[in-house]
């Protein structure tokens, strides 16, 4: 037999790759200005810094380093993560697990709690990354309603009692794609409802410290009396997306099931990654790090919004008050994929709405990121696609 | 409702975490011999090197390995790693994969594979870490019988007429935890029997370069005609475990699908790990690093094996050319998992051979490692569990 008559589990049957990493391929093309991805700004990434720690690490616990870890992670660095997260949550954690990214979170706590046919609630849109994930699970994925300020409680709840899920997975602070913050009152009234029905709260917030405007909020995490919000982190945003340093924080027996789930994944999130994370905690380097790159992209995201001002009437668009992502409605009947080869030729990338949605259509949406690019090819790049919506709506 | 309520998913029903990674918390306390475990020695592992190594790619190309990388891999690490195979194999491969340790490359190929139910042919015994991964995706695990040349091919061939299988996972070279290597006929027949049934092998290769007599043999991959065979190979034991550095390699449509699964799981391995792994293949150090290690290994593997031929008549136990284990058999009806807790009293630590067969029994067996031992150790330990042995058995 040939290896071209070998089949694939069923799991792969909806899942033909990640758009976004499809795309990002194209967008290495020499003069590309890119809107799409969400990588860090090259002048937000420590190399310096890491080089130092890297050497500092090896030579200072490198036979340690480079043996077997614990699944449960790099001891000193659990240790300082622990520590870190309840600072930053203002809550007693009862476990925490580091992660090789916190896709990796996503990937575990899916292997933890869902069989295939299992309800996953999901924002809509949300991040496609991770959507994925959850259909290679084979979750059956139910979007709920958004407004500005996140989730609409109203609509959760009705689907809460209408599907029976077992998890709500939620970016609740500046959110991709759409860059909204869920307020206050709703990140209470989520704890309350999971707690009800008895639901896992998947809270995806790696964008937490991208914070360039308003207050900071209270995580879901604060307001969960009975154990179901498991609190997603990660250092990509904020030291490198590269290292792969994520982590799970939360109920015992959840990070338990995790953990025995991570022994066959990958044994244990690579021990020197996670001791060069370690340090940057301890040494104290985050908060001013995060303060220069808030500035950097502060910066280029009111740029971006000054620009989308200018846009024709009928063109909406969120205001984010922190993160990285921008999302654009266009008129009813707009189609951005067929506008994204128009943008393409004119070397200018964004990542069509479509992407990002459990339920297909919403074809006159699109993602805009700002982080990656220089204040130069924001300029050229929003001019370039302003012409482009006038010319399609007009 | 309290979170003690929460439903795992079903996949959890019949795995409870690793014997193995269990013992190891137990094999930590002070003054524990510990012949448990497959650690590399630490006296193996090139802190230093990887100190420089680590300090030069960050300094050379730091700003790439901190940002988010292709799922592919690192480029010059895929460059470096596929003629690295290619020379080792000495057959060219159609596509590489870096991955987050060759477990990964287990839990990748599942994915891409196996659907409940499947059946999966397994040595018996063979590495419980990837018959745990096997369970996770609900594989029927079927074990084929083996003698001192690995696998016996009727039985294989039976075994395929009569469960239909999707895969055959084999670790062909100084087994774990057996020890024995495949004969290079068996190797030939099975790449044959692969592509008469359509089957894929799982070729796990981890010891390959830990020869200590003897000659090399080729791979299965070798006599791979039709696509079927899938190579999985790991730097854990000849650089570092710690750094969770490993690939896959073979087929690109499997490749594809493996890759397509990596994007939700780790969505890359990190690149510094993978950058460090790229400069020890290109400045040419692996051949002068594997040829002191296995100096090391192979004087602590004689010394083993001097000592387990002063053992009581009865005890049997194989003789590898190779590797990090030696399996031993006592008379029937012995019990090694009683006999451990006797063994650890004493601060001497084995894994019962139990753990490591998808048909459980073999009660009678026992798993040693010599690697992460002194020669001290090995004689304190030794001299210990034959004390236990001749007690037991007399």
């Amino acid at each position: 037999m040939n290896i071209t008559d070998v089949r694939f589990a069923h799991r792969f049957d909806q899942v033909t790759g990640s758009a976004i990493r499809e795309l990002l391929k194209v967008t290495a093309q020499p003069g590309m200005i890119s809107f799409a991805g969400g990588s860090p700004s090259p002048d937000a990434l420590p190399d310096d810094t890491v080089a130092e720690l890297a050497e500092y690490v090896m030579r200072n616990d490198g036979k340690r380093l480079l043996q077997y870890g614990a699944t449960e992670g790099y001891a000193p660095f659990v240790e300082s993560l622990k520590s870190y997260v309840e600072d930053m949550l203002g809550i007693q954690v009862p476990a925490v697990l580091p992660v090789t990214g916190s896709t990796q979170a996503m990937d575990l706590l899916s292997k933890a709690l869902i069989d295939p046919g299992d309800t996953v609630l999901v924002e809509n849109p949300s991040f496609l990354g991770n959507l994925q994930c959850l259909k290679l699970y084979q979750a059956n994925l139910i979007p709920v309603d958004s407004d500005d300020n996140g989730l609409l409680i109203n609509d959760l709840e009705e689907k809460i009692r209408k599907y029976h899920p077992k998890m709500l997975y939620t970016i609740p602070t500046f959110q991709n794609p759409s860059g909204r913050t869920l307020s206050d009152e709703r990140r209470k009234a989520i704890a309350a409802l999971a707690e009800q029905y008895g639901i896992i709260v998947a809270e995806d917030d790696p964008y937490r410290d991208l914070r360039y405007e308003g207050e900071v909020l209270r995580s879901i995490k604060y307001y969960d009396q009975g154990g179901w919000v498991m609190y997603l982190g990660s250092f990509s945003k904020i030291i490198s997306p590269g290292l792969r340093v994520g982590y799970i924080a939360g109920d015992a027996s959840v990070i338990r099931k995790c953990t025995i789930g991570k022994q066959s994944t990958d044994v244990h999130t690579a021990n020197l990654n996670q001791a060069i994370v370690d340090q940057y905690i301890r040494r104290g380097l985050l908060p001013d790090h995060i303060r220069r790159i808030c500035r950097g992209y502060g910066a280029k995201m009111r740029q971006m919004l000054e620009y989308l001002e200018r846009f024709p009437e009928g063109v909406r668009f969120t205001h984010p008050q922190g993160g990285l992502f921008i999302w654009v409605e266009m008129p009813e009947g707009t189609d951005t994929i067929q506008m994204l080869k128009k943008a393409v030729d004119r070397k200018v990338a964004y990542v069509p709405g479509t992407s990002f949605c459990a339920d297909g259509g919403h074809l006159n949406t699109l993602r805009l990121n700002f982080s990656n690019s220089t204040p130069e090819q924001i300029e050229t790049g929003m001019c370039v696609l302003n012409d482009i919506v006038t010319e399609e709506i007009m």
